[in-house]
């Protein structure tokens, strides 16, 4: 078991990555009263969640089973779990775990952040999404009908327990969406990561342990480096958002119902690139290893069928990197080093989407 | 004006207390970015929106006026707030203006807490309640079905604005809803400031601007003090609480349609001192006192007629001081000292209830 931490003061916790933690008893030491909420969703219940009762054994445990998928990912079923902890009697003193993916945690986190204005809560990422990116840094949310993670918290969790053998359940599409925000990394600021990452991309997707295992442990210390430089986003945390806003936009105009969030930020970064190399920043070169890394993962690069560019850019003018009516982006000087800029001529952005939409 | 400072460090904040402040230019200078969002509600805002609207010449400016009521402190109407910022495009940088009472500034700065993971927020507080007590804190949050404020956050604004003349306009029911948030200082803590309080009713009833302007700064600063001594309520704070959890449960028995949140405040602390002398802790004469104070500012000291002792003591449960499954009650040791504990017997609170419920 490797062990990270991220590093916050009185906010700090660490990260547990390894194989079978699930099973290592590793909780009960973060749990502070006596009464515990796991929120998980109908997929991953069924797989892990007797075996986090196992682990509970002596608390008075509650279970929420949210439904699954990002069109879920509401302040209507964020009820559920508060009408799960009030009609429970579950106190101030309660931790919540949750037990699945990005959308489990975010919502549970937001949940924690809330009840009784805050209480403890847990994240156990099953998705490698999840355990390489929105398990840490205590962005807590849901989306609104107008906009994606749009109603939130900044909220720490007491720790993060990343059990890899939970990948093995997770489908091919899915541990792909999870290897865009991986090799994310390494384009925004770590070159070293994205060359290994490029080597061993068969690796990846053919699930060695130990490939996947590098891969958590590397991401997990970008995101926690990045994390305590800025916890709340108000500079270089924004980076992280590489590919976001047009992944988002991408999100928002198929309702949720098409491209998983990691294969929309894969589409968004390859836009980011291509956006970087028609203003002159990057050259081809760069564009093509960003899109020729993003298909060794099995991920796709181009923008879905059927979307328009007006939409696209309608739905990026909601975005929280907005300062002034402007959208800020990420985008690349070259692969490994990004940053955000609003000093973007409109053009090169619409000229962007009307020759990369196939509607 | 008098300038009192709430101390919490790099979230410190000024409260502002003084007559015609809404004229006298002081908002533009805590306001960061060029977005204004001030929420109000029907009652309020045709009173003193212009007002506020007249300091903003400048910044771009939002409105969304909210039903008034505590029924309406509900998840869902904070939702037109949402809907309000998003449909306009409202970025990080926007400041909110809670313009109202209690429900209007609670609500609001649970908004700003939750929008864009969080914005800057500005309490103008409308009532007496609300300037004395839930504007200054960082108390913010709704109601859920089960229990009042169970869904919130701290979140401290960036400053509070008391103008008293926006009293002129308060109703005299509300004018004494507020001062039982007044003597509650007094009972829990300072017991000069009640003695002085005895002595004014009939001037603060009657609206003397002198006396309601020094119960106005004097509430504020005992407040003050609390929060930055705790500003979490790991302690100390909860003993602002006096009288809420019977409040609270009267409240929610009564669906937020009868007494108003101060008026069943003042019950409750008539409770509250009822319960220490039957436990032995204060004597008949300390109980009277409490109980003619209330009824000097005209607030009533009684259980509203047909509510049930049962009922209550169910409501009473889901309470943010319950720990391991105890509601814990502040009670007094003298009139101007309380402590808070679960170290009572049941039969106190029952037959305390039974007695004095008129069902």
């Amino acid at each position: 078991m490797k062990t990270l931490t991220v590093d916050l003061g009185d906010r700090s916790y660490p990260i547990y990555i390894g194989q079978g933690l699930l099973s290592q008893n590793l909780l009960a030491q973060h749990i502070r009263g006596q009464q515990v909420m796991v929120v998980s969703n109908e997929t991953v219940a069924p797989l892990y969640m007797d075996k986090v009762l196992s682990q509970l054994e002596g608390f008075e445990v509650g279970q929420v089973i949210l439904p699954d998928g990002e069109i879920y990912k509401t302040t209507e079923v964020l009820n559920q779990v508060y009408d799960g902890l009030l009609s429970g009697r579950f106190d101030r003193k309660t931790t919540l775990i949750a037990l699945g993916g990005g959308v489990v945690g975010d919502m549970t986190g937001f949940a924690a952040a809330c009840y009784q204005r805050g209480v403890d809560f847990i994240q156990i990422p099953t998705t490698l999404l999840a355990q390489v990116d929105s398990s840490v840094g205590g962005k807590t949310g849901v989306n609104h009908p107008k906009g994606k993670n749009m109603i939130g918290a900044f909220y720490q969790p007491q720790c993060v327990l990343c059990d890899t053998d939970t990948l093995n359940t997770l489908e091919d599409r899915q541990l792909s969406a999870g290897l865009a925000e991986v090799i994310k990394y390494g384009i925004i600021r770590d070159r070293e990561f994205f060359d290994w990452l490029v080597a061993h991309a068969a690796d990846l997707v053919g699930r060695d342990p130990e490939a996947l295992s590098y891969a958590i442990e590397r991401s997990c210390q970008n995101k926690a480096d990045v994390v305590v430089a800025d916890e709340r986003e108000a500079g270089v945390r924004a980076l992280l958002n590489l590919g976001h806003t047009f992944g988002h936009a991408i999100e928002t105009a198929e309702d949720y119902r098409g491209l998983l969030h990691g294969e929309a930020v894969a589409v968004g970064m390859c836009l980011a690139a291509q956006m970087s190399e028609d203003m002159g920043w990057i050259d081809s070169k760069a564009t093509q290893e960003v899109e020729q890394a993003c298909k060794a993962l099995q991920l796709p690069t181009a923008i879905p069928q059927g979307l328009k560019a007006e939409d696209l850019i309608e739905h990026m003018q909601v975005d929280k990197k907005v300062d002034k009516g402007r959208v800020r982006l990420i985008l690349l000087k070259a692969v490994g080093d990004a940053l955000m800029t609003g000093d973007y001529p409109d053009s090169a952005l619409s000229a962007l989407l009307a020759c990369h939409c196939q509607a």
